[in-house]
C-alpha cells in the first residue's frame, strides 16, 4: 500500500513515520526543508499525488484555499489537489473544509470516537505540562476550576485530582455533575460559580464562557488556560487589562506531543482501512 | 515578630511574601533589583541583620564562602554575618555548610519530613512538566523506567501511572518491589533491567546508576531526565556521545514552581517556631 | 413540614430517620414490628395520612395493586391511599406504577440525575462487598468481565481497577469505549467477547447478554454477579447446569447499605422541594 | 519434586492444587473429609512425611504442641513430624512456632517481603468486604480512621479513598504522616485523634491502642474492625458494654480468599526453590 502524505505540521511527519513503520510505502509532500525521513520518499506534491494508493491530509487540511502546508512556500489549490487525487482515497481531518471543493468520498479521520478521546487526552497532557512549567504554585492542593465535562475536561479532570489538586468542575447536564461528584471531585451549576475562589481556570468550553464579569471576580495571581479554539472562551481583553496571566493555548497537542498526535492519526486510518478491507 | 529573609532565589521572595501574608513583619535582603514587594521592607544584609528577630537563609545558604546571592552584587563572608545573627535564632537549609563557620544553634528546615516530602512532590511536579513539554510522545501509554524509590520515586510512581504511563521502578529493597508491584506498577532490581525496553527514563538516585553500558542499550528515540544532584546519576558524556535526549533538570522546584517552594519554607519555619513556643 | 412516609424495607427506615434528623415532623407506617424511632410518629397508614403535608412512598410502591409493605401484615389498596392522599404532594420511587391508579402530581425521586448516580454507586459497593466476602481468589489481580457501561458500569470499572483487578469492559457504543480504553481498562465490544478469558463476570446489562453459548465457554470456577433486574442478563439455567457459582444480586442497595440509601432518598426529594419553594 | 502439604486450613488445600498445577506431584494430609482434589495423593501424616523431597507446614503449624490440622482428627506430635522430616527441606509459616522442637533449617515463607505484602493486600480486601456487607452505610463519603500504616494500613488507605471515602490515618511516623497527606489522606499523630469524629475504625496496631476513653468518645452508630492478632487493639469490653458494633477480624485472609492466599504460599515457596537452585 503507497501512502502519499500531504502538508500539515510535524504531527504528519510522524504521521508518515508510523505509516512507514508500520510496514507502508510512504510518500511526503510539503516539507520543503526535509531532505530524507527514514524509508520515506521525499518529494513534491504533484509527484506524490500520482504516485500514492491512499492520500492523507492534515488535520486542518485548507488554508486560503491552498493545502495547509506551514512548512512549505510550495503553495497549491486545494481544487486542483483533489483532481489530481480524484481517483484515490482520501483521508483528512476537518472534511468540511474541503466540501466546497469536492464531491467525492473522503474519510473524516478527526470524527472518529478513538481519535477524539486520543486528542483529547493529549491535549490534556499539553495543558497539564503547561501548568506545570508557568504555573509558580504547585498543582497539588490547587483550587482548580474547570469549565466543561467534554473529552478534554474528562482527562483534565481525572490528571489534576490524581495530582491532588482540589478540582471543580462547571457542567450544564445534572448526570455528569453527579458522575463528576462520585469520582470525587465537585461539580457545580455555571449559574453558581465564583470565580473568584480559584487559583487556576482551565476552559475547554468553545464559546464566552468566562466574560467580563467573570474575570473581574478573579483573583490577581489566578492562572488561566484556554483550551477552546478561535476566539476561546475568555475574555481576554479583559483579563489582559487586569494583568492576569492569561494563556490561549492553541496548537496542542500538535506542538507538546506531535509523535502521538501522529501515531494516533496513523492509527485510525489503518483501523479505518481495515474494516474496510474485511 | 520580625523575620529576616537573607538571599537565595525567587523562592526566598515568596517566602518572605508567605511570611507576610501570615502576620509576621519581615526584611528581606540580597535582592538588588527589587524595589518594593508588598509590605516588606527590602534592604542591605546589615540592616536586616540588625533588625530581625529570628533569620532565615536559603536552601543552600552557602557559595563561595560568602552568602549564597544569586539575585544580588552584594557579598558577604557567611563568617561575617552569622556573627551579626549571634544571638538571633537561625533557620536555613543545608544546615551542614554552615557548619565550619557556627557553633550556635541553627534550624535546618530542609531535615523536616514534611518538607522533605512537600519538596519532593514539587520536583515530581517539575519533572512531570519536563517530561510533558520536551517528549514529542505521550507520558499515556509510553514505557517509563524510574530508578529510585525514595520520596520523589514515590511521587513520580503516583503521579506517571495516573496518567496512564506503564512505569516499571527499579528499586533494591524487596519491601520497596513489593509495594511497587500492589499499587500496580513492574517493581524490578537493578541487575534486571534492560536500559533498551524504555522511552523514557528518569532517575532520581544520587550515585552513577545509569552508567556507560546502560546508556548503550537504550532506544535511539529515548527521552532521558536526572534529577540527581550534581554529579547527577547517568552517564552524560555517553549519553550525549549517542545524541541522545538528556535533560539535567537541577533547579527544581525552584525554577518552576517556587511559590508553593517558598510557602512549604515558611510553613516549616512556622510549625517549627510554634512547637517550640508551646 | 409534616412527613409521611408510607412502607417499603430499611431503606425507608432509615430515610425516615433521616428526615427527622433534618428537622422535618415525620410519622411511619407500614412497619408493624417497629414501636418507636427516634422522636418520630409510629402509626397507622390511615392515620400518616391524614396527618402529613407530604407522603413519601417505596422505592417499589405497588406490589399486588397494594402499597409494598414488605414489614407489615396491614394490607391497604394503592387506589384508596392514593384517594386518601389527593390533596398531599407525592414523592415515590418507580412513579409508571402509579400511574394506572392517579392523574395527579406525583414527583419520581428515582429519575433524579443525582438519586441515579448514588444509587449506582451503592449498588457497586454491594457488588464489591459480595465478590470480597464470596470469591476465593482475591480482587486484585483478577481477570474480570464488567458487561455495560452505564452507571453501574462506571462506578465498578473505578473501584475494581483501583483494586488492582485487570478490567475488561463490554461496551457497545464507540466512545464509552474509546474513554475506558483512556482511563486504563480494556474496552471490548460484544461480539469480540471471549467469555473463556475471565475469573470473574459481572454483569449490568438488563437483557439475555450472556446466553447458553457464552455460559458454555466459561471457566468452571467462574464467578458470576448478574445486578440487572428480573430476569437478569445470564442464563442462569445453563450456569446452574454446568455447576457454576452464579450470584443474582437483586436487592442492592436495599440489603447492604440501607442507611446510605434512605440518605440519598431524603436528600433527593428535601432538594426538591427547596426547588420548588423557591 | 515431590511436594507434602501437612495440615493447615482451606488455604492450604488451595496451595496444594497451586503446587499441582505448577507441575509438581504433591501429596496433601490432615484432611479427614478430602477423599480426591485432582491428581494431588490424598494420604496419611506418616505417609506424606516418607514419600515428599520437601515438606510445607501451616502458616501457623502448631496447636498445643501438635500439628495445626483444624480439618483433621489425626493428632501428631509436632516434635514426632519434626523427626521424621529430619532430612526433608521444610517452609513454614511463623517457624518461631517451631524453634523449640527443631534445630535444623527451616525455611520461613511468612517472612518473605512479597508474601507479607501480598498476604496484607488480601488482609484489606477482606476487611472491606466486610464493611461492605456490614457496615449499613456507604463507603463512598463515609468518615474513616485508620490506625497504624504499616503493610495492611497502606493497602486499605489507598482502597478506602479510591472508593470515595474520608480518610484519616493515625500514624506515629512523621515521614508516614508528610506520605499520607500527599497522597490525598489526612494523617494525625495519635495524640491528637478525636474518636469522636469517624463513621468506622479499623485498627492495624496489635497493641492496645483504641482504650475505654477511645471507646467512650466514639459515636453510637460507629463501626468497628479490628485486624489486629489476639487480643487487639480495642478494648472489646467497653466497646460492647456500650453496644457499639465491633468486628475482631481473625482469621483474613484464610476465610475470605483461601484460593488467593493458597497461591501466594506457593509462589513464595517456589521462588525460594528457584532462587536456592540457582
Amino acid at each position: 500500500m503507497k501512502i502519499g502524505v500531504f502538508g500539515g505540521d510535524k504531527r504528519m511527519l510522524f504521521a508518515a513515520k508510523a505509516f512507514s513503520e508500520d510496514g507502508c510505502e510512504v510518500a511526503i509532500a510539503g516539507f520543503d526543508s526535509l531532505m530524507s525521513l527514514c524509508e520515506i520518499r521525499v518529494c513534491g506534491i504533484e509527484e506524490a499525488a500520482s504516485w500514492c494508493d491512499i492520500a492523507v491530509l492534515p488535520v486542518r487540511p485548507v488554508k486560503d484555499s491552498c493545502l495547509n502546508t506551514p512548512f512549505s512556500q510550495e503553495r497549491i489549490e486545494i481544487r486542483e489537489l483533489l483532481q489530481m487525487l480524484s481517483d484515490t482515497p482520501i483521508f483528512t481531518g476537518c472534511a468540511e473544509q474541503l466540501k466546497p471543493y469536492s464531491s467525492g468520498e473522503i474519510y473524516d479521520y478527526t470524527t472518529d470516537e478513538g481519535f477524539l478521546y486520543r486528542n483529547a487526552e493529549l491535549t490534556a497532557e499539553g495543558a497539564l505540562g503547561i501548568l506545570l512549567n508557568d504555573y509558580e504554585g504547585s498543582v497539588f492542593d490547587a483550587e482548580i476550576l474547570i469549565t466543561g465535562f467534554g473529552r478534554i475536561g474528562k482527562m483534565l479532570t481525572r490528571m489534576l485530582s490524581a495530582l491532588g489538586a482540589d478540582v471543580t468542575v462547571a457542567a450544564r447536564k445534572a448526570s455528569d455533575r453527579a458522575l463528576i461528584s462520585l469520582c470525587g471531585s465537585t461539580a457545580i451549576d455555571y449559574p453558581f460559580v465564583d470565580h473568584g475562589d480559584y487559583d487556576i481556570l482551565i476552559n475547554t468550553v468553545p464559546a464566552l464562557i468566562i466574560d467580563k464579569c467573570a474575570v473581574d471576580r478573579m483573583k490577581e495571581e489566578v492562572f488561566l488556560i484556554d483550551l477552546a479554539s478561535m476566539p476561546g472562551g475568555i475574555d481576554f481583553k479583559r483579563a489582559e487589562g487586569r494583568g492576569l496571566t492569561c494563556i490561549h493555548a492553541l496548537s496542542l497537542p500538535g506542538k507538546t506531543a506531535p509523535l502521538a498526535a501522529g501515531a494516533i492519526i496513523k492509527d485510525t486510518i489503518m483501523k479505518r482501512i481495515s474494516s474496510l478491507s474485511v
